[in-house]
């Protein structure tokens, strides 16, 4: 039997004399006790405060996410070991690799993201500046920083190491430390995981650390800068966020709860379409995978009345071929449920259900193990369900029979549909097969507002669609009501759950000062050389170049016409352009602009600047006309590192005329040898 | 005495027998009774769910932020009435401009975001699309839409108006019906503002009911897609927070609460520096302006050490001159309280401070009422405190004093000053006075996590500046912990939080049915003819055109250089052009590239699409050297009305090769005659 220890303020603690005894779910034998006496949550909070917390705020978002990055790599070496253990939980290989390699691939999108959509800085800027004075001298913008204070994850049994990675990334890219604690079921699996990575050297002291067994009172220590992000059941959720301590201090509660999801096939998607054998498909592996542990699984089957008897047939066959059993064997298909208690918590649900709707598949008393004894193990097989009158029934739309457990439901049309998808009361997600747009238009008018994702598939997207449970790193996932009202991942989106977003109001220069971004107004940076002869490391924000400027002929205005092929009217016709609403007559190219512009700011000999990779946010503000001239301001406005050869410059672009108007405004950007 | 209304299930019911009285805050005689024996709340939200929601989701955005524009100018014209009523709440004129012209303008920075910032359409997109598997026909992004339920609306007395228009706008923008609860103390004002709204007859029937007096059971009548926002104190928030039916079903609980904001004096801001004078103004409009009840008030005033006897004494004299009395006359600076059980609790509060600092200004049983009964009122002058030891003291910075009352204290270094405003435990608003960009970023890295806004203030902005306690509809407003956890307003940020933010997954056709933006990979529509000869309203998404192929020579690089001074050297020289990573060999300008894809997509003659407006995202993908060839495809993505004449349509543009490798891509704006 192995000790599951916990890793608190900077100690490995073995389990006390409370500790729980932990049972393979395919044996039923014990092979672990976790628990923790001598833990002092205090104790724990103050050392992620004292040295978690600073380390991690000292980095920059890029050095958060190359950590990431290291992390999960060596993870990625080790996951055989991680696998191992995992059987004992009653998963199969298949269960493992979303398990382990999805949290592995999780952690790598995070460090992705961190190093593509958040600057290498220490401050994330949310949205662009708003002018909100007259003439520009005060100026207001949205930044995000890092909470001063302890991220509590407290997950569930089903995901042992996805279901922490995926918190643990958003929130040490953020920059929070984290106290993990996962469901004692499983945690022999966390607790191998939580000592690869410390193992690893790669996290700074105090940016986690672990509790195996229970939480104690580390709740009633929190503050405004601590948040809590909590996966399981609606039951224990909401014993969590009645904390007082939590209520009274706001701190935050994040919640994604079991729902009761469901699939609906679309009306289009007759028996023969490619759409109707994907629908059975995909029910039966989302009621198999996990053996039906997913809090996305699929609970409830929605089917127009006209194909429920099919549906039954082509389910049932399907699911016939499930074969349950010894996780290790390779031609096993379905584990064991985590435990024995667990399986008895399943039928008690099933015979709820039985009130309500038929078991047209699976029979709990009569089913086949293969390699395993069913009695000892937590075997279940799928169960199939068939509620004939949806609108009447109650417990279909609220029980949740955590196991490969699903209810079939007919509906009348699509406005029906939607009114028993949103009976569930929230769920994390709906998956809606189908090939027509309007179909999924009018679903999702009708019920998005009760789900956090609405996972379409068809014919086009069947071939890379990643499956109605699985929540991408990329995509939110959480879901009101029901759902627990709360969202995780979604991209940068989920880190901003471990950062306090705080308006700023000032001038350009403190805006810029704070922001690490120079502001239009802020000050001019003019007594150097071009910048364009200036480093990446050289360079500093503000740094600005003031063109000579040029006169704009009627000569460049019909020789450019003539060489590009752009003769619209506009250049070409005095008296043509004189009718349209936005041109006092002729008026030059917006590309001849662009194109001088550039022959103004240019540096022709080799130098820093090594190519123009892209411009963003143009707009022509005032048409130019012959006689006109133009001179251009480049500032530098932001800076992002891409490697060590080179980082990309943000260069604020205007160009005046003669009369000091704004006629056209842009981003340019480059990328400059450092 | 008056009888104030409410406004429930479409009836306007007069007070019940339990009607409580409320009193002038000048003269302390009773002016009006509130109260609602009869009101049903399962009615009210029936109605608004039957009603209100469905007719606001029928709307766009568009047509809800015209609505929006229209409410605001009608309340404009009638707004002298607003301001009569007011006075009896004991606030000047100056106060109910913050209040009534502040609502408004509220009102009509939302309704221009609303045109400008969301589409004319029923989803809201929330972010790009993500390409989920490799040959992006599964793609992923997230869309908002209104939630289905009701906003119930719970206010604080001290804005009766800016405080139910602050959270109406969002909300109706939104598509979600509201019941609004003030407080009954300013009640009176409300019911008129709110009597004003519906005789317009510009809101949809059940979009907006008024609650006078008590919520009665409310609450227990929630479910996911309702939400409650809430105004006022810690105390009352708490109550409403803990409530079981909303924990329970995860019911969206915003709360914004009084919070014991600071304000900083830099270090550089010495006396004789217009920064020290600009504090001094501002500590003393926060404390007098609505007599201090105002939630983002200064409590606590943090200066350096050094200057602590020049800033009691600056802002002695300038309280000196701060005129209390009947808010009616014209040279009064500071009117009454909103009620006598108010100005007790206020000096129940100041009794504890005095535990802790010393009163060095204001003396509540000796100041002048100029016109009014200094007795029968609720007058208080201002107080100011001085806390010698701000460390060891715990009521300074956990005590709010709801009135024009404030606590000055030293600080040592900007490392103690960011402990002190912490101290606070999370707050609305902290502003810091300097000139000095480097003292900002200090301070914001050291406190911005504790605080919703952050305001500076200096020699450069104080010409525009808006003031420390006044929330702008642009920027959030609300804050951690002690604040409440909640955010408000902060633009379009303000509209999400009645509405469902959703993920969707599918292939690109399906993506660009439900969000009516069309998506790379969506189906290209080529049977018709150049969509530049086409008219706003008769273009529809998808609609592609596809250029002929056209070669591009050395001369045309060399022409283009000449034409144009843009002679880099990875255009003109190919030995030095292939020692540059990112080229092979010379290279064709970028912006010879966009010029030829305008001359290879350009209709000549005068047609719908008036002027090439803009362009976003540009980014160049692959080299184009002498010899290659280019060619377009231009689709339209996405259409925005502007006004009756033209819209604006935005272009899906992507120059490809002859090895039809992307060589660029941008999205290209025009103007196009509906």
């Amino acid at each position: 039997m192995r000790d599951i220890h916990s890793y608190a303020a900077g100690e490995w603690l073995a389990p006390g004399a409370g500790a729980r005894n932990i049972a393979s779910a395919i044996t039923g034998e014990v092979i672990a006790q976790a628990g923790n006496d001598a833990l002092d949550a205090g104790a724990m909070l103050g050392f992620a405060r004292e040295h978690g917390g600073p380390a991690l705020r000292a980095m920059t978002f890029h050095d958060r996410a190359r950590m990431l990055k290291a992390l999960a790599l060596h993870l990625m070496e080790h996951k055989q070991a991680l696998y191992d253990l995992s059987y004992d939980t009653g998963a199969t290989l298949l269960d493992h690799k979303i398990d382990v390699d999805g949290g592995i691939g999780t952690m790598l999108v995070f460090a992705s993201k961190g190093r593509r959509e958040m600057p290498d800085a220490h401050v994330y800027l949310d949205g662009a500046p708003e002018q909100l004075g007259r003439e520009g001298q005060f100026m207001g913008r949205h930044i995000c920083t890092p909470l001063q204070g302890v991220a509590v994850h407290i997950n569930a049994f089903n995901f042992p190491v996805w279901g922490m990675l995926e918190k643990l990334a958003p929130t040490l890219l953020a920059g929070v430390p984290a106290i993990v604690k996962p469901a004692t079921a499983t945690c022999y699996v966390t607790e191998h995981c939580v000592r690869l990575m410390l193992d690893s050297g790669l996290l700074p002291k105090g940016a986690l650390q672990l509790v195996s067994g229970g939480l104690g009172d580390m709740l009633d220590h929190l503050d405004c800068q601590d948040a809590v992000a909590f996966t399981g059941s609606a039951d224990t959720a909401l014993k969590l966020r009645s904390n007082p301590r939590l209520l009274q201090n706001s701190v935050r509660f994040t919640s994604e709860q079991d729902s009761l999801n469901a699939s609906v096939l679309g009306p289009d998607a007759t028996p023969g379409t490619p759409e109707f054998d994907l629908f059975v498909k995909e029910v039966q592996r989302e009621m198999t995978a996990k053996a039906g542990q997913k809090c996305t699984a699929i609970r409830r089957i929605m089917v127009p009345q006209a194909q429920i008897d099919a549906v039954i047939s082509a389910l049932s066959d399907r699911l016939a071929k499930t074969t349950i059993g010894d996780p290790r064997a390779e031609d096993t298909r379905m584990g064991a449920l985590v435990s024995n208690s667990q399986k008895r918590d399943v039928l008690e649900k099933v015979a709820m259900l039985s009130a309500e709707a038929e078991r047209v598949f699976g029979d709990p008393e009569n089913f086949t193990v293969q390699g395993a004894d069913r009695d000892k193990g937590a075997f279940l097989p799928p169960m199939l369900f068939h509620c004939a009158d949806p609108d009447k029934a109650e417990r279909v739309h609220d029980t949740e029979a955590f196991g490969p457990v699903s209810t079939l439901m007919p509906y009348r049309d699509l406005a029906h549909a939607s009114e028993l998808l949103n009976r569930g009361q929230g769920s994390l997600v709906a998956s809606i097969i189908t090939n027509d747009g309007e179909v999924a238009r009018e679903l999702t008018m009708g019920s998005a507002a009760f789900h956090g994702r609405l996972y379409f598939n068809n014919r086009i997207s069947m071939g890379e669609a990643t499956g109605h449970g699985s929540p991408l790193p990329h995509m939110v996932h959480g879901g009101p009501g029901r759902a627990g009202g709360g969202e995780e991942l979604g991209g940068i989106r989920g880190v901003m759950h471990y950062m306090q977003r705080t308006a700023i109001q000032g001038s350009p220069d403190i805006l810029t000062a704070i922001g690490q971004q120079w502001v239009p107004g802020a000050e001019e940076i003019t007594d150097r050389d071009h910048p364009f002869t200036r480093r990446f490391t050289e360079l500093d924000l503000g740094e600005t170049f003031h063109s000579p400027s040029r006169e704009v002929t009627l000569e460049d205005i019909e020789t450019f016409a003539h060489f590009t092929g752009d003769t619209f009217y506009a250049h070409m016709d005095d008296e043509a352009a004189a009718a349209n609403p936005f041109f006092p007559g002729r008026v030059a190219h917006g590309y001849l602009l662009l194109s001088f512009a550039a022959g103004l700011f240019v540096q022709p000999d080799p130098g820093p600047v090594l190519a123009n990779t892209g411009l963003d946010n143009l707009r022509f503000l005032e048409p130019v006309s012959a006689g006109d001239s133009m001179k251009v301001r480049l500032s530098v406005k932001h800076k992002t590192p891409r490697n060590e050869e080179y980082g990309e410059v943000r260069w604020h672009v205007t160009l005046t005329n003669q009369r000091e108007e704004a006629v056209a405004e842009y981003e340019l950007l480059t990328m400059n040898a450092v």
